[in-house]
């Protein structure tokens, strides 16, 4: 067969696997997509030099996949213009860049990062209570600065062991957080939708009180229309002018400036913050607080996690393509 | 009774109080002396205007016990001073500072703090891992540097469990460290003077043969003449150029020098230091590394600790004046 042949199958065959849209890159994959070209058809909206709209409505028939990363809005318009959309994937475990509502409408399957994340987001969690308690951050800036032989010892911080810390939100991720906190000899109580029947620590229906009976508050939750600003400025002061909270959720459960206002105010006693309300902006009065701990969205991600995220994500469409349930469906988000 | 009267009874009843002999202030007494005035009396060398060594043979008859704190050097020419002296009383977990060669001569018992810094330094040492790993120190200064906008997402740290982790002295706060890396579906592993038969780790006998099975390394000994520079060139090299290692123990059990050789060259992946060999000073060349942690010598002190500690030294000092076992004896060092 001559190469100009070869080069023709091989085209009618590419087009003849099953075709995924991608908005924007989908960076877990990027590293691997050889894997994926071998059995997908990505289609690239950002790529084409046509408006989103018109790409959209030019390939509407044969997209039924849907792919986005965290960071990609999946509009009620891009659900429009996509007739034959079936099945939603997401790269990251939160889905509030999707509107599920349009989803829900038409019966489009989601798919999130399930349990990928978990335990690196448990991890993190841990590390940002940790360094708010017992300073890690702020004292690795003193003895950079050159103040230890200068200044003396640093201020004492203070044992997690014995804290009563309130998990909001007990999901793959607050379920890990709670397992690592019974080690440290915390005592664990939480809030979520709905009280776990299968879980013994104590669950509080509303968040303020599960905040005026915690030490530190961890913020594992997906942001919805009914976690937005949940944690208000009743919350922050029910937890106390010693109390610590710790955000691996989104930026938008806390009401930012409130939590400004109670840092500022000494309402509350810290924070450690993976997440802001306008990331990658982080509101300037935080930058020099030395009881805040600030990092840059990068709660759940390791090589490791993205490992997992690949091979989930090839599972995910295998199981879509072949009429199989998704393996890490959402279903009652 | 006249008031003189009083002031000579009082006198008289606290010269009866059993004398404790303190060398330089011990800090974590000063905050409830009165409560240890009401049973001890304390002679303090540093008030004095007399040489210590003629303060010492000036008092030597009278002094059975001395309490001294962790930065407080007990030399064998202190204690040939003091002929009558039969417990030191020391408010650190390790005895460096004291010549137990010279105690052991003398059969002098010696306390330490116990457990009473246990789960304090273990957090610690979990603190100061995750933070290598997940690079929080590290991220923290590049949000208020504000170059999350300008540079986009921080390069990727790595996950924490699946990891083989090699303990150094499987002590007090060795074993809390085990039980807390358990939870974060770490691999362990250890180092100690013996197998202990109640554990089921693996033991290494040789400190190389465990760097070269671990991913990490934490070092929870004692500084002894068996520990001192233990961690040499052979180890951090057996460790790897992806290994970190984590010293909350003393400075000097880690070969300083040649650890900042292998951090410059890249022979292992990141270190958290509590503790340092010349401290307060912190050699230079650390200060400029993203992958090393710095912390000012406060992995074990919390308020929590304390005052546990000031219960302790208060059981220890009146176990001894009441000829019963010292609640804390240090007897194989």
């Amino acid at each position: 067969m001559a190469d100009e042949e070869k080069e023709q199958q091989k085209q009618g065959e590419m087009e003849e696997l099953p075709v995924i849209l991608q908005l924007r890159p989908v960076p877990a994959i990027t590293p691997v997509e050889e894997q994926f070209l071998k059995k997908f058809r990505f289609l690239k909206a950002w790529e084409s030099s046509m408006p989103t709209e018109l790409f959209l409505t030019t390939y509407a028939q044969s997209v039924r996949v849907l792919l986005c990363h965290g960071g990609t809005p999946v509009t009620a318009d891009t659900i429009r213009c996509l007739p034959s959309l079936q099945c939603v994937i997401a790269t990251s475990a939160g889905l509030n860049h999707i509107d599920l509502t349009e989803c829900r409408k038409r019966d489009i399957a989601i798919a999130n990062a399930g349990d990928c994340y978990s335990e690196n987001g448990a991890d993190y969690a841990i590390g940002l209570l940790l360094d708010v308690l017992r300073q890690f951050s702020a004292s690795d800036r003193y003895v950079r600065q050159g103040l230890w032989p200068v200044k003396g010892a640093y201020p004492l911080g203070s044992k997690l062991g014995g804290k009563q810390v309130g998990i909001v939100g007990l999901g793959h991720i607050g379920s890990e957080v709670a397992k690592r906190l019974v080690a440290f000899g915390c005592s664990i109580s939480y809030n979520s939708r709905k009280k776990k029947p299968s879980v013994a620590f104590p669950f509080y229906s509303d968040v303020r009180d599960l905040a005026a009976n915690s030490d530190a508050l961890i913020l594992c939750c997906g942001l919805t229309k009914e976690t937005y600003h949940i944690i208000n400025r009743d919350v922050l002061l029910a937890l106390g002018e010693k109390g610590v909270i710790i955000n691996i959720g989104r930026g938008a459960i806390i009401d930012e400036k409130e939590l400004i206002q109670c840092l500022m105010q000494g309402e509350i006693g810290g924070a450690g913050l993976d997440v802001f309300e306008n990331e990658p902006d982080v509101p300037k009065e935080l930058l020099a607080m030395d009881n805040v701990v600030l990092s840059p969205h990068k709660a759940v991600l390791t090589p490791e996690a993205i490992v997992s995220l690949q091979d989930l994500l090839m599972a995910n469409l295998e199981a879509f393509f072949s009429n199989k349930p998704l393996v890490s469906e959402v279903k009652d988000e």
